[in-house]
């Protein structure tokens, strides 16, 4: 049997976030164009703009220019006005009701590289034309695709430890050798122990045990491993050592973590075959 | 000023689902693999299957046999057991919170023809195990791609009044010639008028009317168009006459609609320039 398995800890859940479009433009504007809105919907609006200028005055007084590559979120209700300052704007303009937590920030400009988006966005369009409902809701699923290629950035990550977290998240069969890991991200091992602190709140080894460990539980409760093959996927020298790990940092044995389903997907076990 | 656009009536939008990913599987498993599942997670499985054949039973004693293609979606404390029927069984898992209305039946495989479906699933892995936030999300914003192409139906619609249909919400500025029409789909006009009503609950006269004229109502509210151009733009031959549909339709004139923010998206005017 040959697997590949993504868990994902509690810790790592983000909620959901969808955004149901109700409508949605593409334009080319000349420099002539100068939209005043005089009502005020409780809609989401959602801009990128794809090439040229254009300028946003907020219910605040706030003027926000917005330049090839931004993307920009606003309440309906607060947008008073918008218009071309350097001709043609092109931008996209998605208006529709949020469901979860919005993920990013409203009335702050976001700058993205990404050359496919206008491509992406004109495809989207047909789709939300059509006459059938299942290719309306793929056209949502694509727009909300794009969404994540708009926002670059996530939540203030520390960019400068990016490279230790993903050698850590794609290699959990590897030790934790912090030398290697600074040397990964060009930083000394002071330093680099210094921003993974203020980043995760966890020394790097605190940060790779926590992380084998929560695998280990959610490989303990989805699947049908002995602890044994766990052991050696997370790079364990044992099950003992493993289990011992475990049993300090759950305060149960895996036998009975197996059965428990709170907390963890769920729970399987292989039969005797 | 060059635009495209897509409005979605209140009656096309479908609310909203999203599944949250907690555990995702990519599983290649022998003839002994037989699951037997020991408690019973309150989450959500999504299985489909690539290769070979797998046989699941469930908390009420029936046997569901998936083959190649078939995808099925079923509680977790409903799964008791699976199993490989024909080696070597692929499929692949996902273990997730639902949130909205669920818009496909549980319990029952849904045969998809989608052969780029092995490897999108494949390339979801990698980004649900990232460290970014952001990624994990675009991930999951890929797999509810990947969910509108395993469920090739949507509810129960009328195969044979399909090209019809697509004919009239992409062009609206097309009249409603109902023989054009039956004949797209193949049928005489009689019978594709019996079964055009049996779908849609309207005649194709009273459906294409109703198209346009939400259109209308959205082009108003969404944008700085003139009457005489929303006119032009669905096929009414004058302004004069989209006004009196107008009224007819909602109760009140264009200019009064434009500046009610309720049921449309929001509403702007061009101001003079």
């Amino acid at each position: 049997m040959k697997e590949e398995f993504a868990l994902l800890p509690p810790t790592a859940q983000g909620g959901f976030f969808f955004f149901e479009i109700t409508a949605a433009w593409l334009v080319e504007a000349d420099r002539t164009y100068d939209v005043h809105r005089h009502n005020t919907g409780r809609e989401l609006i959602l801009i990128h703009t794809e090439a040229g200028q254009g300028e946003l005055r907020l219910a605040d007084g706030r003027r926000i220019t917005l330049a090839a590559g931004d993307f920009f979120a606003v309440s309906g209700a607060e947008l008073h006005r918008y218009r071309t300052t350097a001709a043609p704007w092109r931008f996209s303009w998605w208006a529709g009701h949020p469901y979860g937590a919005i993920p990013f920030e409203l009335c702050r400009p976001y700058r993205a590289e990404f050359p496919d988006g206008p491509a992406k966005a004109a495809a989207v369009l047909p789709g939300l034309r059509a006459p059938d409902a299942r290719r309306r809701r793929l056209a949502m699923a694509e727009f909300q695709e794009l969404l994540w290629h708009w926002i670059p950035e996530s939540g203030g990550e520390d960019s400068r430890i990016a490279a230790a977290l993903e050698y850590m998240h794609y290699h959990l069969d590897a030790p934790c050798r912090v030398e290697a890991l600074a040397r990964s991200c060009g930083l000394s091992v002071r330093h680099f122990r210094r921003c993974f602190e203020a980043e995760t709140g966890k020394s790097p080894k605190q940060y790779g045990d926590e992380l084998k460990l929560q695998t280990a539980l959610g490989l303990l409760r989805n699947r049908d491993r002995t602890l044994k093959e766990i052991a050696a996927a997370l790079g364990y020298s044992s099950s003992f050592h493993l289990s011992n790990a475990i049993r300090k940092r759950f305060g149960a044995a895996p036998k009975t973590l197996r059965r428990q389903p709170e907390g963890g997907p769920d729970g399987t076990s292989r039969s005797a075959t």
